[in-house]
């Protein structure tokens, strides 16, 4: 299995696509971004990298809260829309239902099934980009995607970013239990 | 549609199932993440959180390099295997093939499709984890995974990982090209 060096690329699969939310002079901002992850349990926290540049990130500067908001494979165009667009010259505080939760500043989409609700707790200053790490406050996830009380992926069905071929995809099959199928 | 609050939990959809390595007391070692983003293109960046008693820490804090190693879905038996056992008490050294590369340090797995060796450039304490944010120094892919000199995520086949029913998915069907099916 030969190995071919690429250079230093931002290569990862899967990467979700999630739609950051911030209020931003006064609306409802939205920006979709692919480079985000849980970063700790104790205390709940999330991190996405953000470009210094970015509209979004003025207002999560000003009000020190943001949102994470998981669309589902059918919001697909929406999402794409708010990476294609910037909130500094188009008006996106209209595109979906909002609402707010605990912080009173963080916009939450109604229509995605999972809302994270955060509160700035870092920035790490990365060159490119700036590493927004929040708390997770409060989380918010639409009654028709639990199955026996927990989220389930499958009802869910986040939509899914490949970089390389820089494509939406959906999610497939159960393939195994973890921390069960690795198992001796 | 009715929105249930569920508290603060670390949910998000997709996630990543990889591989961390690093070379702890002379051995390459190996365990497995979700926890994991890109977070810099300038220069080209990841982060990944590990929690503080991780035996993997221990040669990342050594070497301050670490190396992200993606599976393929056929590798799921093995993925899990490492993030079951721990490296305190589990030899994982022979598991994979692995090999080293530019940083001499990093211990990458052959048998993966992509694998990312990196040095570390910061360390966020957060808590229960440690926001371990590396420089990409080197990339390398399988061959077999490359379609038209491109990163091909069908071929690379990687494996994700859902929260909430903690299982491992493969990749779904695309369903729309990024920057393009939300042009207007």
């Amino acid at each position: 299995m030969e190995k071919i060096k690429f250079g230093p690329q931002t290569l990862l699969y899967p990467m979700p696509a999630i739609l950051v939310g911030a209020k931003v002079n006064g609306k409802p901002n939205f920006m979709t971004a692919a480079w985000c992850a849980i970063a700790a349990d104790k205390p709940p926290s999330i991190s996405v990298a953000l470009r210094e540049e970015r509209y979004t990130l003025e207002g999560v500067r000003e009000n020190e809260t943001f949102s994470i908001n998981v669309p589902s494979s059918d919001m697909v165009k929406k999402t794409d829309y708010c990476g294609v667009y910037s909130g500094k010259k188009n008006d996106k505080s209209q595109i979906f239902k909002t609402f707010y939760g605990e912080l009173k500043t963080a916009p939450l989409i109604q229509e995605c099934p999972l809302n994270l609700e955060c509160k700035v707790i870092h920035y790490l200053d990365l060159g490119s980009h700036t590493l927004v790490v929040g708390e997770i406050i409060e989380t918010y996830i639409s009654e028709y995607c639990l199955t026996d009380g927990k989220a389930d992926p499958i009802k869910i069905d986040p939509l899914i970013y490949t970089p390389g071929t820089m494509k939406y995809h959906r999610l497939g099959e159960a393939i195994g239990s973890a921390f069960k199928i690795g198992k001796v």
